[in-house]
């Protein structure tokens, strides 16, 4: 059921270009793209220097735009991690796409097929991950089916290993070299290497907590690359990583392949992160621009509540552009948030005032927008230089 | 920026009426519609009973297909918290609307008068809240430069006092008084009531202590209104409560219309209050169906995490349908969730297992979503019966 995203853009938001800053409604979605500019030349850098490819992930912005501006920048591709995320990007021009997830279900096979033989006719590539023989041969079956009386075309498969996610995968070893047998049985497969992502390694708080997780991921990833090369098979990339530990897979030798995405935005809960020396210097660049709709003698409340940001990693923090002290944001509810004087501020918000808000984790809060407000020269003098669609928001399936 | 919230349904989608359930993809968010009609006729019977008003919310379910079939139930109308709500409501056809919170904005405001005219010419009304002289004098503004020209609309007008909640609101007592002189200062606003609602006591365990504390309210809403009508201006409405509390409210004598919105669908969190014995028993009727796409000895992993479901009241219930036993559904992050056996089950879920999620809270998991999977016959064995539009989705502004 490949639904489709699509929402236009309204008129009235295509006339906000050009226009202030200060124009942009609230509760919206605001990016400034100077500093997402600096985070992608931090990260285009940094990948040249290590030598590394890059496939950020575009669960985070969900935006074929942002993705081919990545690519353009360096990158060689998107990861996705789902089908309809993988369909979105397609139809906005992205033609290298990994969904680094498991699909099993045939319907969704077929439209995984169905990508794989488009994305190769636009000299494109999909792949995908595994992580039992029974999606392997599924997947299969569904190549194959797409194939009937059709040009041939192959799908890359990653093994997933388990690295200390506790999610998805198999363990390291043995299991991930039967799967990658499994996978060579079938032509329409290939074989393109291991997945190894440790998401909870990325909000360990201390630089060398990260480092000690991600010097064990390596070790198990590569036990499980010699298991399966002594076997003769190449293992041709090891792909993972995300914006907190990409260093440390950067650094290991065995990794060919980043999969960060938060760099872009950045959000407060990798803000929380004490940075690695090594780590590029990233900027927040996501916003929630809000306004205050009531204010008391103890406290305001703005328009933004968890309908406008995510909450899942925290609430958002307050960013107070003017001197007039800081703020704590509490939990209002779906549409409001509490703002309260805090560290020895001591002015309450008055009505209409503007909070930007940094919100706590990047990638949900974005799939709560159908567009995003690009501004340059700065969130409060700026202007808005362009609307950036989120086409693949709600591309759940 | 009246932005357009329509996306319109796929053809994909629309074929699924009249498929048996089995044949909806996952993650998709599924109303029970027998669940949902049964809820829909205790409340009925329920305002019946106690010859008062109801106005649910439709920043709960976000559907102005929904919001009509309330009404056909005998609803009054709809309340919503933003202007952009009140365009998709108006838009879908439905004529009385309050807006119950504060809008400031000028550019909102201009919106708000325009839509007042809209629904007045179309026999209907707009309602709104205010908590200020300020917000009083822009929306007395709005509406007269909205009159330059033409015919004149009234708006009606709510003062909103704090009962509890701790948000907007002014305190119950003499600045009520003040905004509802103020109100009648300006021939288009028609000073109609007051709102309060006590969020917080929604959510209060105990059936003794939702009645305690809507006691409270009560005490503070008489002597309000007994402040303002000393002065010769009658408060016709007193409007609030929510599906927790709205038994205390409906006996109360003192309010006039119950905003409950949450009894359509339930959700986990209002589930584990204690029922009070005056409440209709109300069914769960939204469910997120996942499935399982990665099975191991420990646990499996669904395709739904909380891009499919708000976790801001909790995590969702993983509700099995077949005699497997319990599940525990642990967070996954954002495009997964685990489940493990519990209570006793010994069972891993297997690859392909159908899940139904219960979500903690309903306002924003619909708020995820473009539309909603009507089913009819039960989860297990029914058909879908229709695909309702989420037409307010995103609806922030």
């Amino acid at each position: 059921m490949p639904l489709s995203t699509k929402t236009p853009l309204s008129e009235d938001l295509l006339r906000l270009v050009g226009q202030p800053a200060s124009a942009i409604d609230t509760p919206s979605l605001v990016v400034d793209l100077d500093a997402m500019q600096r985070n992608l030349s931090r990260m285009a850098e940094f990948a040249r220097k290590h030598d590394i490819r890059w496939r950020p992930h575009a669960k985070m912005h969900k935006s074929s735009a942002l993705a081919r501006l990545q690519m353009q920048a360096g990158a060689v591709g998107v990861c996705v991690q789902k089908t309809a995320e993988a369909e979105a990007m397609a139809a906005g021009g992205v033609t290298d796409i990994y969904i680094s997830n498991e699909v099993v279900a045939p319907a969704k096979l077929a439209r995984v097929a169905e990508l794989a033989h488009r994305l190769a006719q636009a000299k494109g590539r999909l792949a995908i991950a595994v992580d039992s023989l029974e999606g392997v041969r599924r997947l299969a079956n569904a190549m194959d089916d797409r194939r009937q009386g059709g040009p041939a075309a192959v799908i890359d498969v990653f093994v997933e290993i388990d690295v200390g996610q506790g999610r998805c995968g198999v363990p390291p070893g043995r299991q991930a070299l039967e799967l990658a047998l499994e996978i060579r049985r079938h032509p329409p497969l290939r074989f393109a290497g291991l997945q190894a992502y440790h998401g909870r390694a990325q909000h360990l708080r201390t630089a060398l907590a990260r480092r000690d997780a991600i010097a064990q991921v390596v070790r198990d990833v590569l036990s499980t690359r010699q298991l399966i090369e002594r076997e003769g098979i190449p293992v041709d990339l090891v792909t993972g990583a995300g914006t907190g530990s990409m260093v440390c897979e950067a650094a290991s030798g065995v990794y060919g392949e980043l999969q960060a995405g938060s760099f872009l935005f950045m959000d407060a809960d990798y803000a929380a992160n004490e940075r690695d020396p090594a780590q590029p210097q990233f900027e927040h660049a996501l916003f929630v621009k809000a306004q205050v709709m009531s204010s008391g003698p103890q406290h305001a409340v703005c328009d933004a509540g968890h309908k406008s940001h995510a909450i899942d990693s925290g609430l958002p923090r307050a960013l107070t552009l003017d001197p007039t002290g800081e703020l704590d944001y509490l939990n209002g509810g779906d549409e409001h948030g509490l703002l309260k004087p805090a560290r020895g501020n001591q002015r309450v918000p008055r009505l209409d005032e503007t909070v930007w808000l940094i919100p706590g984790h990047c990638d949900p809060t974005v799939n709560l927008h159908n567009h995003l407000v690009g501004v340059v020269g700065g969130l409060q003098q700026g202007r808005v230089d362009k609307i950036i669609r989120v086409d693949a928001r709600g591309a759940l399936t």
